[in-house]
């Protein structure tokens, strides 16, 4: 593989001053088009071998670029906030807006490598590491950014002229470490690693660009002009998603009406079997029963989460269901078992512009709890393939990939150690009609009725059509979703606190408290 | 003071079943209101004795409001990543956006009451604490946030009978730690010390409320209520700060008219005696002087900042100047300098709506660089007394608190340990007229020429004006102005340069390099 970036290849100084200046201005112009477009992220991964030249062309970009509009993230060893969150979500945070370029040292690339050339971890592990890399690069191109990686090469020979070279002058001696050495020892190794590498995460959106690092002047024009072609094309795209609700609806609209699959989408919605046509919705539960199975609940799950929060162990409820199913008055009755200091509500509002400049799910990446912490969300990232879906708020493969993308995710909380309950509260037809009627006729309830959920009333069978797929494709062994009946309110409640307090009992190793009556009727809800 | 706190007011059981629905409406009508109309950020502060209440309210309100659009804020000892920034970092990150409330327990007044409790520090830096409590909330408050501090208060006696409460009941005994009971032996010490805390920080717009914490439902009652007239004091306020350029303009525009001392302002520009009068601008270098002294000073740079880097001292540089003064030139002659991995630079682009929801300062709060790291800044926070003052982006009132909003953030950085250093680079009108034409002549350079720089030029005696009240208010020993002469790129680029290996050179106690011919010259810039 890397034969071909040991040519020896070199350019002349004066061949390099000609061509530096126009590359230049075409670099600047491409960067200002791209940032004033912001339809896209522009993600330069820069890795190879020590002393290849990874710094050097990050300060070569910063100079021949505007800086202000570019980010350079390089990686120490996790601090203490980093190991508090899932293993990628320091990359997520540092994700380039649209519009931006960010430049990335080794990166997520980095570990992996290293651990393979030291022989820590299995082949297994090795390459599931590298499965994550793809899924991550992934969901961020098909999102529509432009990620180059660049690979700097140089032969074992060069390598060592070049940290001879590095040591021998004042400037640069501190940047030669005795790690440099050792890897260097290992070189054969290392190549070895590096084309496995390479050779599973390049692929056509997310390509590698391997340089021959030895020539200053070769290394510098090639990485350029690369830089150049990839942000042509997206400066000039015309199918570069534009991430505007208008723009997805009307080109779902276009597919649609070409498409007469769509029609029998529906036929199959109205044909209304699905996951949740076997929930037992007339389970209930006494007032008296209620309060005193509450009342046991809360104390227990209070004491549980303080256990929790010692041992360093971070939940994630988040719930769903349709208007009025009783979503907020779950919540609360968990809120009021735990110590304020230690939880944290997250309602979905209208994203912010930054959160549109990202990735959709970036904006739940930069709230997952941190350890011993818990977050309850009230409605989540499942609105990609629920109301967007619906709605049309989002394209036809977008929300198709979603449920790829949400397990990753999902995968990488519940690796990390966070206990992840996914909570559908459901309610009837009959029942949501109603409440609706209840809280258009009680004054302090009246506020809570909007326009918003008579529409979404409308669309029911697609609702149930899209929580069926979801279900089917996002109920995993780490993640399961619990199906809550929720036309009796006490019922509901009891189901979303019991759920809890069992999860947490396995986890953290206490024998689940005693059986009663309510507990069997839920085993049916699950 | 808290006399009226120990009369022992109680509310019966009936009396608050009747009154808590009625307020409960009321406050998630006021709440949805404010969320909606996403003026003002809301900030409760709850404050007071070990067992007062604190937590408690925080659920209550938690359970009375909307919880998805408040958050609460607890705060345990700075962990690593807190410590890298000023002390108030982490309040600031915290803030709500404008619309949602925030609730802090104890939050910035929990460290300095209790040591001054148990006798750490002098009465004097005591004070500066207190000072330093004031600015912040008063800068919130001059911005449109809704500011309430809850003081949970319990006569000694009061103290005891609760924590003793605590413990006994198993879902709370975990809460009452040693430290509670030391604190509760200090009781008249700590009372005499939130006395004076009280008495200094209670302003009109950043009120203390006593509330007395035996009875709960009082308790919560008294809360709730007072919540409720602060929001809807909110909610109706026409004179409501709305923050949109638009309303800046008309303001200042009507101000304008009626006030005759604007004209004698404008006479006093034309005047045009200022900081910058004095500037020498006919300074210059030769090339060959410059080359050899610019390889020189990057090359003491480069150590030094690996220095700094090691000693985790932070440096914060910013670049203020007329368009086209070169300020990214020389930013580039520092960042070859620099390994990339630790800098960054940051261009002031548009607010994103995250950065509008809150007060000016926050977007760079919220980029303050760690220890050890370099933060570039071509542009600043002093965009508010420059470019919004002159174009009315700002209001009067605004732009002239900004000064001791400004000096008072300046301050938090010099204070941690950050190096500041503050550049406007100047460059004459007839010599930016030149490089006007220039870049309209030279192809790649034509695009970095805006409509704007053409219009920014028309009011250049205005700008003049600001620039030199920003000088006068806002050049501090820690934080002093570095005037650059900056017609000759050559020379003002060793002056940017000098200025920051000197600086450096001071703080990590080398010697400075020998001096000369263009330092000597530089004395005379600053």
């Amino acid at each position: 593989m890397f034969e071909t970036a040991e040519l020896g290849r070199k350019i002349d100084k004066k061949t390099y001053k000609q061509r530096v200046p126009p590359l230049r201005e075409q670099l600047l112009r491409l960067q200002e088009e791209i940032r004033q477009r912001g339809a896209n992220q522009v993600i330069l991964l820069i890795a190879g071998v020590d002393g290849g030249g990874k710094g050097e062309t990050v300060n070569l970009l910063n100079e021949w670029m505007d800086p202000r509009w570019m980010m350079a993230n390089a990686y120490a060893p996790p601090d203490e906030v980093e190991r508090q969150r899932p293993a990628f979500w320091r990359y997520w945070r540092d994700l380039p807006p649209r519009g931006r370029i960010g430049m990335f040292l080794s990166a997520w690339y980095s570990q992996p490598i290293l651990d393979r050339v030291y022989g820590r971890g299995t082949t297994h592990e090795f390459d599931a590491r590298l499965d994550r890399i793809l899924s991550f690069e992934t969901a961020l191109a098909d999102d529509g950014a432009a990620i180059v990686k660049f690979w700097m090469h140089l032969s074992h020979a060069g390598q060592e002229r070049r940290l001879r070279n590095l040591e021998q002058d004042p400037l640069t001696q501190a940047r030669v470490t005795h790690r440099d050495w050792e890897n260097w020892k290992r070189y054969d190794r290392f190549i070895e690693v590096a084309e496995h590498v390479i050779s599973r995460t390049h692929t056509g959106k997310t390509p590698w660009v391997i340089v021959e690092g030895e020539d200053a002047y070769y290394r510098n024009l090639t990485v350029g002009e690369q830089i150049c072609d990839t942000l042509s094309r997206i400066a000039t795209d015309p199918a570069n998603p534009s991430h505007r609700p208008a723009a997805a609806q009307a080109a779902n609209k276009a597919e649609k009406k070409k498409n007469k699959a769509y029609k029998r989408d529906i036929k199959k919605v109205t044909d209304n079997i699905n996951v949740l046509t076997h929930l037992d919705m007339s389970q209930s539960v006494s007032k008296e029963h209620y309060f005193a199975e509450l009342r046991e609940l809360q104390a227990e799950i209070h004491l549980q989460h303080l256990k929790a929060r010692h041992r360093g162990i971070a939940t994630l409820l988040l719930f769903e269901g349709p208007d009025a199913a009783g979503k907020g008055g779950a919540i609360r009755r968990i809120n009021t078992a735990l110590e304020a200091r230690n939880y944290q509500v997250h309602g979905v509002a209208k994203p912010t512009d930054e959160e549109l400049a990202q990735h959709y799910l970036w904006r739940f990446w930069r709230k997952v709890p941190r350890n011993g912490y818990m977050a309850m969300y009230d409605r989540s990232w499942y609105g990609r393939v629920l109301v967007e879906r619906v709605e049309d708020l989002a394209g036809e493969d977008e929300w198709r990939r979603a449920y790829a993308e949400i397990n990753d995710f999902e995968y990488q909380l519940t690796e990390h150690g966070i206990i992840l309950i996914k909570y559908w509260v459901h309610i009837s037809k009959d029942e949501q009609l109603k409440r609706f009627k209840h809280r258009k006729r009680t004054p302090h309830k009246r506020w809570k009725l909007t326009e918003e959920d008579w529409r979404n009333r409308k669309r029911w069978e697609q609702y149930e059509s899209a929580v069926h797929d979801m279900v089917q494709y996002t109920s995993t062994d780490k993640a399961p979703w619990t199906l809550v009946a929720g036309n009796d309110k006490r019922y509901a409640r009891l189901t979303v606190l019991q759920t809890l307090r069992d999860r947490w009992a396995d986890v953290l190793g206490d024998a689940p408290a005693q059986p009663h009556g309510v507990r069997d009727a839920i085993s049916q809800g699950r």
